[in-house]
């Protein structure tokens, strides 16, 4: 029996992360105060995070220690197993040699505990007690209100309206954990307020939950602060354990990935997968691929402009350059919910444009499709933001069959399905769409992004 | 930071399952023929399974090879982890050792496909292109529709209604997988229409999802036969895969278990950890302390008594010599869908009576009670068949602190909750309850046992 599982003891899980400011060929364009147009301080940061991760967010230091508290709380699901797709590659019947590294082995089922612990703990070393943020489907707040069990802090959720109540059993994981969950909008913030003043039935969005959670951090007088799950550099940061474990995984397997695959949507399941990696594609050592997989439905990479925009629809956060769809873009409710974000990572938009990485956008039923052929053969069933990236590294599989070349190719399986199976109940039913023409709508958007 | 994940390499999957009847200081007693009285022969069993199942059935041999196609398939998901869960032991303040199997890293969530996989397999092998099961809350069924996607066989589940309207992910998560999936009663089987008749909304029991995948396989001339999820030795032969990795793995951790603890339902998921282990109780060369827990609702083996039943509600099985309720027992609805059989495995029964293992029988709002502590210090949601263990093995952990004892607590974490957060909302609004007054139901149900 050839090897298929490359598992490392509890003794490998990294004790620093990566940080990839420290190897880029050109800095990071600098976070720009939206009044001043100059670039924002610590200070400006301050009413919203700890100290310590504002210094992370700017560190050109390659390496940040991993604090003992928190890979003690990591070995809980870490180290993430790196698998040989082999039933796939038959299925497929390609000579490509296919692997995942699987991070639906924590307890929420995803990447995003690999940030939310360290956000607490550091939040919780400065005497914080209480924590907001805001979720979409729910996996970023059930990590958040995991960690806020772990670190004994209160943990209040804005969870978007229509997942709250569509999505009912992401709030159950929630409250089991112990955190506050509310519908948003809701009548407990100005922003919710201002929001069901207008539309007493709106929908929510994760633009206006984020309004609403920074607002009951900035309005607590410093008691409470805001946490994101995404996008920022101290949380991609967070992420590169999983490149680095799956570096010695790779090491075992005595192969290297020609072809790395993530799909983007704030850009931090890529991010830890591909910056450990590209270290040594920058270097020259490696001459790796890199490929972004974004829905067709937010394409900020392929379609969006690379310029300053907010993080938030309602323009309150400082202004940061990335591929941006335009901050009043609404992607269309495909249910890779993670990946509904107009704007990209300020690192990954900055290796794109530095050429580093290539991005491509996918329509969601190839994506289901991919899903379940990997259902049946590998067993599990994909969340639907990684089953982008495995879209991309099946129709790379298939090329390989074509060209009778045998690359490697890997991808992050940053999630499972289990709770996205009203998803997966709309493909079987034919009911799932690809929707089309939202380049009028990205132009319309545009208009909006401010001039710098 | 002392280790707490004891993880094995793939290799180390075991390559023979342990059949305990080698073992046992006396056989077990033979299943019966209703009609004759008599002992059945293979022939009796051969509309059903195939003839290795049979043979595995009533095998002596110590140890029963596992293919190398279902290793192969085992690799998905096996090694599974043994974890020892210090920040509940710090939750409890107690000098015991508390460590948990944990066979939720399985795709489909729990240990099931340990010998879904396996029967699969060996039906294939035979010819078998079509194979038909009963599910109830859908833990089996997914097993089973994931065996037969790999295997490419085509896939019949009879879905006990209320769970097919009220857990509609299961179903979609079966379908995914390939299967056909039927709300029972049916109108496809003479079973289901003679139950329909007399309650055309009848929400269906797992005796009468039983007997139409039964039927189904009976009246289809041999081209199809049935597979079942618990109770047989066979069954319980397959799971040892998870007591002889537990095995290896405290050898690793240099600690050997005073107190082993399992959830019992039809018995598979304790005599998958347990029996491996109770070669050396029966030698006499440890003491363990083996624990069953079973629920206060369907309490067999503390409540039930000694003597030949049936295994189905229907009465269409042979007689099999258990701890029963009575075959017409229908225990209260509570959320551990997988523990509520009237009966126990023969293996399982037989062991008590001889005195080897205990028993003890628990109320369901305990349960989750440690369920809700278990997931805000390890992570985890627990599925809430397991959680009847874990509840036992923090009453065994809290006697160690009051004792001062370091003893060292095993317990099965048989699958996780990801599709049972409907039970943990009603455990969050307070609308959980304990069910009393089993005895008077107990003692009707025993009336219609068969004399034998």
């Amino acid at each position: 029996m050839e090897r298929s599982r490359f598992e490392l003891a509890e003794s490998a899980i990294p004790t620093a992360w990566y940080n990839v400011q420290a190897d880029l060929p050109e800095p990071l364009p600098p976070v720009i105060h939206p009044g001043t147009k100059e670039p924002i301080g610590p200070e400006d940061l301050a009413p919203l995070f700890p100290m310590e991760l504002i210094k992370q967010e700017v560190s050109q230091d390659r390496y940040v220690d991993i604090p003992e508290t928190v890979r003690d709380m990591y070995r809980l699901w870490r180290p993430t197993p790196l698998v040989r797709a082999r039933r796939l590659e038959q299925a497929l019947d390609t000579p490509a040699h296919l692997y995942y590294k699987y991070e639906g082995v924590s307890p929420v089922g995803s990447h995003k505990p690999n940030t939310a612990v360290p956000q607490a703990y550091y939040n919780r070393e400065e005497g914080i007690t209480h924590l907001t943020t805001e979720t979409g489907a729910g996996q970023w707040g059930s990590a958040m209100a995991m960690a806020c069990a772990f670190l004994d802090l209160e943990c209040e959720v804005y969870m978007v309206r229509v997942s709250y109540d569509g999505k009912p059993y992401r709030r159950t994981m929630m409250e089991s954990y112990g955190a506050q969950v509310t519908a948003s909008p809701s009548s407990s913030t100005a922003a919710g307020k201002r929001v069901l003043e207008g539309d007493p039935d709106s929908p929510g969005s994760l633009g206006i939950a984020i309004s609403e959670a920074v607002e009951a951090a900035v309005a607590s007088d410093g008691k409470k602060k805001y946490c994101l799950g995404s996008v920022l550099n101290h949380v991609l940061m967070h992420q590169t354990v999983i490149g680095q474990e799956a570096l010695a995984q790779f090491e075992q397997a005595g192969e290297y990935p020609d072809v790395v695959v993530g799909c983007t949507g704030g850009g931090s399941s890529f991010g830890g997968f591909v910056l450990p990696l590209l270290a040594a594609k920058i270097s020259g050592e490696r001459d790796t691929r890199f490929v972004a997989v974004e829905p067709a439905a937010a394409p900020s990479l392929t379609a969006g402009r690379y310029t300053y925009d907010f993080g938030d629809e309602a323009a309150t956060t400082p202004l940061i350059r990335m591929h941006t769809l335009g901050h009043g873009f609404v992607p269309a409710p495909i249910h890779a919910g993670g990946l509904r974000y107009h704007g990209m990572a300020p690192i990954v938009s900055h290796l794109y444009e530095l050429g580093l990485i290539e991005a491509v956008a996918v329509h969601q039923i190839p994506v289901f499709d991919a899903a379940q052929l990997f259902t049946r053969t590998e067993g599990i069933v994909p969340a639907p933001a990684p089953s982008h990236a495995l879209r991309v590294a099946i129709d790379e599989a298939l090329r390989c069959k074509e060209s009778g070349e045998s690359k490697v190719i890997a991808f992050n399986l940053c999630g499972h399905g289990h709770f996205d199976m009203k998803a997966y109940r709309s493909y079987l039913d034919g009911e799932l769409v690809n929707y089309e023409h939202t380049e009028e709508k990205i132009a319309a958007a545009l208009e909006g992004v401010p001039a710098i």
